[in-house]
């Protein structure tokens, strides 16, 4: 792959942006078509980006793992059977978001976690990630999102959209990584909050978590906590690299960020 | 993978059998409803089965593949839409099976090759098979077929189910593979005969090659004439091997060739 072309960005289109998390498999497709429209825009504008997409599962594998609960891992035969329930589900919204990018003239490639990641413990130990580099070798948008996988001790698991990324940090080495939700960004005030903290490093998040005393006041609660956590570890990896959490509900908000990020209006996360 | 279990059995269900080839994209799904019900009848009797299916893209991949030319190779940034074009109409009709075979109870697991086969020159070079070892040891059912894949002197390629099965053959060590498809078998009278031969070696296949002259009389071609050579070749690197080639279109027929190989109308072919 040939670096320094420019801005080779991971989006991710979060599971409760792109579907209805009340209802079992339904999929915002007006959402899903916009967000493929404004990726299609910026690319006009800016045709040397390299993007990759991954989305989440939410109402499609969140439910069907709840129902199945392989994410504790498997231990029975059956278990097996919520493995595929849960593998069919993502594929179903993987389709529709695949669909809309096609629809968009966005040419894509599917690439499955399921098909080439093996994980020990939760963790990705083996990741083939030649379809990812080819892809953007030759302009293909490599889609790819939220799976089961085998896992070597706890039979299988489930990879996140972030864990995927996290695996190819290294291999597709991404300038940016816009995580796309419904959320404005990390809140100062609470998980309900409104106040979006602007800007943290590694050094200014321990500050921050020393002084309210753990996870009072500044939204670390569940997903976002689990976000930012991700987040910083991949700017302590790679200190060029940005990181920004924003909302993807504002039409217009994800083709500004991809033509000019200081236009974002989110929590951008950088290593200094 | 441990071996010795059972049988290893790779079926293709060919794209003229589930697809209506006279129809761009119009799958077949009473067909592909009954064919995975007739493997869960199996399975349930024969519950050592370790399975691999297969299928053909038919209308669905085939269409797309004559309107963008993908199979010339890619010579134009253009191609590569072709290539996204071509990927999904395959996928399209792979969801279509997926979820007749999850319908039918049939746990399987989705391995699109473009996911993870290279090819040059038309010939994987790297194919990564590592989900399809997971899959047989904890009992589901890979899921793969024909597709397009990176080519590292053309671009692109179009690989065929049976090239799938060719560069899983060292891998998974099959013991029977099935060519299902619309034809009773290989026909000894033309490609629109009746007379299926029920034994071929490579031995005997040359020496009828040798008898009428090349291709009059016995049908070797086009799509027969490439199954059949590629079923040779399959049984000279295992002689352990048997291929059958016979038609999925009778009720039952998928079913019975899976409880007792004797019981299939069509051709064998074994190495000697």
């Amino acid at each position: 792959m040939r670096e320094g072309t420019g801005e080779r960005i991971f989006i991710k289109l979060g599971g409760s942006l792109i579907t209805d998390k009340r209802r079992e498999r339904r999929a915002r497709l007006r959402v899903i078509r916009r967000l493929a429209e404004e990726i299609r825009e910026a690319l006009g504008e800016r045709p040397g980006l390299r993007i990759l997409v991954g989305h989440g599962s939410g109402s499609f594998g969140h439910a069907a793992a709840a129902r199945t609960r392989i994410y504790e891992g498997i231990s029975r035969p059956e278990d097996w059977w919520g493995f595929a329930e849960v593998a069919l589900a993502a594929a179903e919204l993987h389709m529709h978001v695949r669909r809309a990018f096609h629809a968009a003239g966005l040419p894509t490639l599917s690439i499955p976690p399921s098909a080439v990641a093996e994980a020990a413990g939760g963790i990705p130990i083996a990741f083939e990630a030649r379809a990812f580099q080819r892809a953007w070798e030759v302009g293909l948008i490599p889609l790819t999102g939220g799976d089961v996988v085998f896992d070597r001790e706890r039979g299988a698991t489930i990879l996140s959209t972030e864990a995927v990324f996290d695996a190819l940090l290294e291999v597709l080495r991404p300038t940016r990584i816009l995580l796309v939700g419904e959320v404005a960004g990390v809140l100062a005030d609470g998980p309900e909050g409104h106040q979006v903290i602007p800007h943290l490093t590694p050094a200014r998040f321990r500050e921050i978590l020393h002084a309210v005393g753990g996870s009072h006041g500044i939204d670390v609660t569940g997903g976002m906590r689990a976000k930012l956590e991700m987040a910083l570890r991949w700017v302590e990896r790679d200190p060029r690299l940005e990181v920004w959490i924003f909302s993807g509900r504002r039409p217009g908000a994800l083709r500004d960020a991809l033509r000019d990020p200081l236009r974002i209006q989110g929590t951008r996360i950088t290593w200094a």
